[in-house]
């Protein structure tokens, strides 16, 4: 899979260079894409510390010295502050802008976090033979706010978000134990059946993502998103904090496979 | 296997009171034991960071908030002060005392880490068939300092130590299989085979712990040991940490299964 697409680093650079700002799904197949979250040292603490309570929402790659933008494990060739496609920056807990660079606001403070992203456990579905319905319809995968709070540490608090996918009743066995596999992108899901009973009230109204319809013998099935940390930032009120924007992930040089575990 | 010995929560009771001192291997069996690190909140976004980049060596469980004993997830009925039967401090980086309880130390500012660790995936591997000979001979399994650089972050830093288990060549496979499982407990081995490719000299004389023998037939596998933050904490130099003694761990109410991922 890895030799379809381009390396990382060579698609980073055209990043960094302004030659491509769209949506990474699908993009350098084979290796493990990442949500990013930085966060000034005061905060990183407390949210290292709320991603380890939160791990199936929150399963943390690597995380950089303060002011580092190169994440040394996940990609050392790589700079944060140019190489995602686009970037959300927070203030005060409030999203204030999204942009396509973000080294004029890149301060010596700043530690920054990756978080394994679902594209890996996909890809790893789809080769399993399960189907991804909101990939053959084009569409992003639904994602809605669940009832369930996720475990708060300092200012980090808020409800735990979790995308759907709606899976033939014979194949759910097989998605999770393909999932499984990938503790550190999301892993098994956190619940099969009923939306209600993790407090998803209409599936037709996804909070984020697309609506796609659970068609007679599937079975919604879900998973935590890493979008959990863009609502706990949200409430946090922090003065600063930079992340991806949704489906503009970074590209990292590590092997889907590398997230399993090994 | 969670019936054969007292709940978690009754065992801390006994420690709390002083009524257990000794090591815990094969306590409350089928429960997840941990190890103990805790630092000052100064130091403990640096500290997380050194787990997040080392997570076969230094995989995290649990995370307190500064100051609270109690590990809300892990266990939240405990008290970290009193509730392992043995404590290690540090000062300034130098071992200065072995004691039972660091009720009188503890200060507002100490985040707790709790590790996984290996109890975990040895009961597994003794349920899969596989022999621990130094079990059955009554030792305690053979450490090692590696050559292998454990990846730094602020103060911390210094090699991966690396338990070695000599496994019958016909399991060691399935030894790596069934290790997988445990992300959270070491997971799979970080070597198989030659020590002296990870920079292990003779394997008589282990850095810590017992030697054991590899017998004909038997290959030395190594896995990441926790033993690799006690290093790192010994080199850093930082003010206070307090982690257990080697072998006194502190028992949680969670189930080894717990830490597969699931």
């Amino acid at each position: 899979m890895s030799s379809s697409g381009p390396e990382p680093s060579v698609f980073r650079q055209r990043v960094r260079r302004g030659q491509f700002s769209g949506p990474t799904g699908g993009v350098c197949p084979g290796y493990a894409q990442a949500n990013l979250v930085a966060v000034p040292r005061e905060h990183s603490s407390d949210f290292l510390t709320f991603c380890a309570r939160n791990p199936r929402a929150c399963p943390v790659i690597d995380v950089t010295d303060p002011g580092d933008p190169t994440p040394s494990w996940a990609a050392p060739s790589a700079d944060l502050r140019t190489d995602l496609p686009s970037y959300r920056v927070y203030r005060g807990g409030r999203l204030a802008e999204e942009r396509e660079s973000v080294e004029s606001l890149w301060r010596p403070d700043l530690v920054s976090v990756l978080l394994g992203c679902s594209f890996t456990f996909e890809r790893a579905l789809a080769a399993a033979g399960v189907p991804l319905r909101h990939l053959q319809l084009g569409l992003t995968v639904p994602m809605y706010v669940t009832g369930l709070a996720a475990r708060p540490a300092g200012p980090f608090s808020g409800p735990v978000v979790a995308t759907m996918r709606s899976i033939p009743e014979p194949l759910v066995s097989r998605a999770v134990v393909v999932t499984s596999r990938f503790p550190r992108a999301h892993g098994a899901p956190i619940h099969i059946g009923d939306p209600a009973s993790i407090g998803v009230g209409s599936l037709e109204a996804p909070d984020f993502g697309d609506p796609v319809p659970v068609k007679p013998g599937e079975v919604p099935v879900f998973w935590a998103c890493g979008v959990t940390t863009q609502m706990a930032l949200a409430q946090s009120g922090v003065d600063l904090a930079i992340t991806h924007s949704p489906g503009h992930l970074f590209v990292t040089d590590l092997l889907d496979e590398e997230l399993s575990g090994v």
